[in-house]
């Protein structure tokens, strides 16, 4: 069975989270793996603006009409996942229990994806730096972002969230998806993604606790 | 005196908001001026994608070479005055008391801002509509929205926040600037962005309260 044969609106409206995570977390063995092997090599190599996709298909031992049936561009190689990324967030959020809150849902979806970041560590930490290089790469990080904020907004008004309180639940969820993403990728300690989501969610709290009246 | 005389670094330091927004309101009876309604008129009537910068500097009886010296590209003349934008938030985030907490000097800011959008509000909404149209603004849009996160957690820690801390308010600021912009832009009561920014800061400190907990 090829990828093209899975039925993605059943995996979309099924919250089997475990199911997609492994899925994502399998290092595939065959072409989009080796294009994103020697994508990443060569974007470090001699940088990103300076490969072309020849090269990068040339280095897995492909074609570039092959690169071009599984990647859109250069840029999207980098990219692999964040759609099962997004469905798998968006299905612990319908999964959540209905009495949690919109940020306990999605803060609950962030720590249930914690796997596809911690078992791919090294691979996530020079994807980090190659991405911090190129204002094209942040460009199309920030559009996949925007994305992400847009399903996740639907997913809590199909919970019953007004539509404001969604928006800005899905939107301050993407800044902890974010800064808790650069804190994992800093730390020194290696500790799991799912940490970081979990102190910068009670961060977040603290910022916004109303103000003590000062005199 | 021409805008190439203003001593920015002067102007990016003293919290002179007032000053700022008094130029930024001002509709520029010059190119820049000129340029900026010429592509608002043809990127409504013909679509951003259609229109060409030759087109543009043609409706406005001016060269494609002064729109270059004005504009580096196609899309920035629709973002002309986001850098005195972002000053004059920055101001206002330093001229804060030192007794407010990092959301509510970046809250400040926001307050402080509104007459930009409130002077221009036909403009705006005609600008909002044309970069909803087209992916490549959107990216150029989420790029300045980095440029300000960037630049109110610089502002921050020099209040002396946490860097995490700063990075996290600023984050949340950035939202709040952009869903009250989006309130501002959908209300048919034509409210202050003010009024606007004060209602989701108070949504955002609604929806962080710590859940109660569930039995």
């Amino acid at each position: 069975m090829s990828v093209a044969d899975i039925d993605h609106s059943s995996l979309m409206s099924a919250p089997d989270i475990g199911g997609i995570l492994s899925c994502m977390a399998r290092w595939e063995p065959d072409a989009v793996g080796r294009l994103q092997q020697a994508a990443l090599e060569l974007y470090a190599e001699h940088g990103y603006e300076q490969t072309t996709v020849a090269e990068i298909a040339a280095r897995a031992g492909l074609s570039e009409r092959t690169y071009f049936r599984h990647f859109a561009d250069k840029r999207e190689v980098l990219f692999h996942g964040s759609e099962q990324l997004q469905a798998a967030i968006v299905a612990a959020v319908e999964a959540a229990p209905a009495s949690d809150a919109p940020l306990d849902a999605i803060a609950t979806g962030l720590r249930r994806i914690a796997p596809f970041f911690d078992e791919r560590r090294a691979h996530s930490l020079r994807r980090h730096a190659i991405v911090r290089s190129s204002r094209e790469l942040q460009e199309r990080e920030l559009m996949k972002r925007g994305a992400m904020v847009a399903a996740v907004t639907a997913a809590l008004q199909r919970r019953g969230a007004d539509p404001a309180v969604a928006a800005l639940a899905a939107e301050s969820g993407a800044t902890v998806f974010h800064l808790a993403y650069e804190r994992w990728v800093a730390d020194p300690a290696g500790r799991s993604y799912a940490e970081h989501v979990a102190e910068t969610v009670a961060s977040l709290r603290a910022l916004t606790v109303a103000p003590a009246a000062v005199g």
